[in-house]
C-alpha cells in the first residue's frame, strides 16, 4: 500500500522503534533524581541532546526537546516575542508558514502585539528583499522574523542564509521553521531559533525540538519548571526521546543517496503529469526543493473526489483543496502563491518509495481524474443577461452562490463558449476557493480576468470574466 | 534493585509496551487525514478515548489527551480561568498541591490574577471548612479551586467529593489533580475538571489527561489547533496514548487487591520505623491515604546523604528534604504541614513490591541513618551570652549561620543540655529549613518553640527555644 503522505507524518524508522524498545527499559524514571534509576534516565537524555544537537549544527544547551514541532513553534515564537518586547512588538511571518506558526502570531494579534505577512510568489518562495522591505516598515517595531526552511505543501526551498543575513542586519532574531528540512540535513545560516518534528523523519510524534542560539533573547511565557532549561515543563518522555534523536542520526546517513533517488523520482512525476492528465497545474519550485515532495492542481475537479479515488487505488496522497477541509477556504498556501487550489494533490515520497509504485500512481492517476470529473455537479441555473452592458458584447452571469468548488469553475467553463469573443461572463460565488480559482483558470486558459465586486446587496461575489480566445 | 520511588514515575507496564509496540504499526499517521492510514489512526485514537473515559468516569468528548500531566494541569487551570474571568479572578489552590499547579498559580498572579492558598492540617488534609471560608473570603471573585484527589509526598487523601459539594454551593468548577490516585480508581464527586499523568501508572511519560466536564467554562489560553477539541495543541502521539489507555485499563484490574497488599506493607513500615530508628517522625495521614506511600522524617540526618547511603544499599526513595533539593528550600508541602523535613525519605512501592524487598529495606534502613548521623558536620562556634537576658536563666547562642540543614537543629540538640531548665538558646541560622525544623524538633522533644525574630542587622533569623526537660 504505498504512503504518499510523507510530509504529514512518517511510520516509525526501524532505529527509532529499536531506540524506544531499549530506552523504555532504562529511561523511565525521573532525570532528575539522584538515584539510580534516575541517573540512568539522565544519561540518556544528555546523549540524545547530543546526538540532536550534533544533527542540527548547535550546541546542546541551546536544543531542548518539547512535546511536538507545533509546540516548539508556540513555545519558540512566545518566547522570542517576550524577549524582545521591549526592543518590538511587531511578528513577522511569511504567509507560506505552517498553521502552528499562524497560530502562534494569532495568539500574538489577540494579546495587542502587531503581524506582518510577507508575501511569496507564484512559486512559493519569500525574498529576502521582502523580507528587508517588512523589518523597514514594521511599524511597532520588529520583534522577530519567523521563516520556514522549506514548504510543507509545495516543497520549495527557502533562501534562509540569506534571510538570516537581512535578519541579522537588522537586529532582529530569525525563527526557522525546519520541520520538513530537518530529515535532509542542517539549516545552514545564522539563525537564531529553530523547530523540528520527529515524526516527520520518522521518529516518535510526541518529541519536537526547539533550539535557542546563545544570546538571543528569550522568556519563556507562562507556567515553567526546572526541566528542559525551562522552556518545555513536564516530565520528559525519554524513551520518546532517545528514539527521535536516533532515528534523526539514521535518516541523516542515508539522506543525500536517498533526496537524490526521491529527487528523480519526483521529477517524473512533475514531467509527466501535465502530459498525462489535462488541464493540471504543477506548483512550487521547479528548482531549489525538497526531495520528496511535488504537487499540482487538476481544474473540474473536486479534491476530495479525488482523493478518496486514489485511495481507493491504494495511494495516500494529501490536499490543499478547500473541498477536503473542515474550514472551507483552500489552503492559506496556495492562496498565497496565487495558484489554483481546485484538484490539489500532494504528493510526499517516503524514503524508500519504490520505482515501480510512482509507475503505478502515475498509472491510476489520468483514470482517477477522468472519473472524478465525469461526476461532474449537475448545471447549475444560467441567466442570459437581459441587456448588453458591456460594450454591446454578449453577457451571461452563472449563479453559482451557494455551490462548493470545484463548481464555480466548471461552470465558467462550461458558458465561456457561450459568449462571443469579447463577451463577458459573471461568476456568482460565495465558495472562498473562487477567489484563487478563477483568475488561475483564466491564466490557464488565456481568457481575461476582470476583477471582482460585491454581489449587490447579496451574499457572494461577482467575479468577472472577458472571453478573448 | 528494590525502586520506592514509584510516586515519581514507573516503569513501563508490560500491557504499555505490549500496546505501544503494536500501535506503532498502526497509530502513526495524521488522524485528520481522510485516507486509509489516517482512518486507522483515527480508529485508535478514539478507542483509547473511549477506554481512558471508562476509567476516569467522563464521556469521551470531555476527555483530552495531552503531552503530559504537568501540561494537563497547566492548560486545565489557564483555560478554567480563562473561561470564568468575568465571574472571578481569584484562584484557590490548596498548599499541597503538586508543583505544577503552583506554576499555574504564580503565572496567574504574574497576569494579575489573584492567587489564595488554603492552608492543611497536620497530616496534609485540605478541611471542605477551609475551602468554604477561602471562597467566602476570596476578595477578587473566586474563579476555580484546586485541589489534588492526594498527595504526592505523603500520600494522604483529599475529601474531593465534599469539597466539590462546596465548590457546587458556591458555584465554583473544581480541578482535581488526580496523577497520584488515578491508577487506584475513579475520583468520586462532582469535580469539574480533572488531570492525569500516564507515567503514574505505568504508561508513556508524554501522555497527560485533562478532562473537562460538559457545562464548564472553559477557554483555552494561547495558540490552538483542530485537534484534541483546541485544547492539547500539536500532533497526537497516538502510539503512546494507546499505552497510556490500555496500561490504565490493566493496572485498574487488580488495583483493589493489589492496594490492598501495598497498604498492608506500608502499615508494616509506618508501625516498624518508629521502632528501628531513633527520633524519627513519620507524617501524613494514618488512614485516608493512598496505598504505597509512606513518608517519615529522621533528624539529625542529611537528606541527601541519606538518599545516597541508600541508594549504595540499593533502594531508590525519595526525599522533600531540603538538602537535597537545588532550590535550597524544603518541600512545600511539608511546609504546609508543620512538620520535620530533615532527613526526609519518602518511600513509594510500585505495584508488585515484594514483601522481601520491605523487610530488607526496613533492615538496612537503621545502619543508613545511623551512618548518616555519624558523619555529624563539625561543631560550629557555640557562644555563650555575657548577659543573663531571660529571666536569670543561663542563656546560649549558636551561630549557624551559612550552615546547610540539619547542622542547625544538630547543634541545638548539642547544647540545650548546657543552659539549664528554664534557660533559653538562640539559634542563628539562614537556611529556609530552620525555620521547619527547629519548631518540629521542639515538638518531638517536648522543648518550648519560643519564636523567631530578625536577627539584628544580619543576615538569617535567631530563632529561640527555652529547655524544659
Amino acid at each position: 500500500m504505498p504512503y504518499f503522505d510523507a510530509a504529514s507524518s512518517l511510520p516509525p524508522h526501524p532505529v527509532a522503534t529499536q531506540a524506544l524498545l531499549a530506552a523504555l527499559d532504562d529511561g523511565w524514571a525521573d532525570p532528575s533524581r539522584p538515584h539510580r534509576e534516575g541517573r540512568k534516565a539522565r544519561l540518556l537524555l544528555d546523549a540524545a541532546r547530543e546526538a540532536a544537537a550534533d544533527a542540527v549544527g548547535c550546541r546542546p544547551d541551546e536544543l531542548t526537546f518539547t512535546s511536538s514541532g507545533t509546540r516548539a513553534l508556540h513555545t519558540g515564537v512566545a518566547g522570542a516575542l517576550a524577549g524582545r518586547a521591549r526592543a518590538g512588538r511587531e511578528l513577522l511571518v511569511s504567509a507560506v508558514e505552517h498553521s502552528a506558526v499562524l497560530h502562534a502570531a494569532e495568539a500574538h494579534r489577540a494579546a495587542g502585539g502587531g503581524v506582518t505577512e510577507i508575501g511569496v510568489d507564484r512559486e512559493g518562495r519569500v525574498a529576502p528583499e521582502a523580507v528587508a522591505a517588512a523589518l523597514r516598515a514594521a511599524s511597532r517595531g520588529p520583534a522577530l522574523v519567523c521563516v520556514q526552511s522549506a514548504n510543507h505543501e509545495v516543497g520549495t526551498r527557502q533562501p534562509v542564509a540569506e534571510i538570516a543575513e537581512v535578519c541579522a542586519a537588522a537586529g532582529v532574531p530569525l525563527l526557522v521553521d525546519a520541520a520538513q528540512s530537518l530529515p535532509w540535513g542542517r539549516v545552514e545560516g545564522g539563525w537564531s531559533l529553530l523547530a523540528g518534528s520527529a515524526h516527520k523523519w520518522g521518529g516518535p510524534a510526541g518529541v519536537g525540538l526547539l533550539v535557542v542560539r546563545k544570546g538571543t533573547r528569550f522568556a519563556p511565557v507562562g507556567p515553567t519548571d526546572e526541566r528542559e532549561s525551562g522552556r518545555a515543563p513536564g516530565f520528559e518522555d525519554i524513551p520518546a526521546i532517545v528514539a527521535a534523536a536516533a532515528s534523526l542520526r539514521a535518516v541523516r546517513q542515508d539522506a543525500a543517496a536517498e533526496a537524490a533517488r526521491l529527487a528523480g523520482l519526483v521529477d517524473r512525476i512533475r514531467e509527466r503529469v501535465p502530459a498525462l492528465v489535462p488541464d493540471v497545474e504543477v506548483v512550487g519550485a521547479a528548482e531549489e526543493r525538497l526531495p520528496g515532495i511535488v504537487t499540482f492542481s487538476c481544474l473540474y475537479v473536486d479534491g476530495e473526489a479525488l482523493l478518496h479515488a486514489l485511495d481507493r487505488e491504494g495511494f495516500a496522497v494529501s490536499s490543499g483543496s478547500s473541498c477536503t477541509s473542515s474550514t472551507l477556504t483552500p489552503s492559506h498556501v496556495l492562496r498565497a502563491m496565487g495558484v489554483l487550489s481546485e484538484g490539489n494533490v500532494r504528493v510526499s515520497l517516503p524514503p524508500g518509495t519504490a520505482e515501480q509504485d510512482v509507475e503505478r500512481f502515475l498509472a491510476v492517476l489520468p483514470g482517477a481524474v477522468a472519473g472524478v470529473r465525469e461526476q461532474l455537479a449537475p448545471p447549475v441555473p444560467v441567466t442570459v443577461d437581459a441587456g448588453e452592458p458591456d460594450g454591446g458584447h454578449g453577457a451571461l452571469t452563472v449563479d453559482a452562490l451557494g455551490r462548493r468548488c470545484p463548481v464555480p469553475v466548471i461552470e465558467l467553463s462550461r458558458v465561456i463558449g457561450r459568449v462571443p469573443v469579447g463577451g463577458v461572463v459573471t461568476v456568482l460565488a460565495d465558495d472562498a476557493a473562487a477567489r484563487l480559482d478563477i483568475p488561475a483558470w483564466c491564466d490557464m486558459r488565456g481568457q481575461e480576468y476582470l476583477g471582482e465586486a460585491p454581489h449587490g446587496a447579496g451574499p457572494g461575489t461577482a467575479y468577472r470574466v472577458r472571453r478573448v480566445v
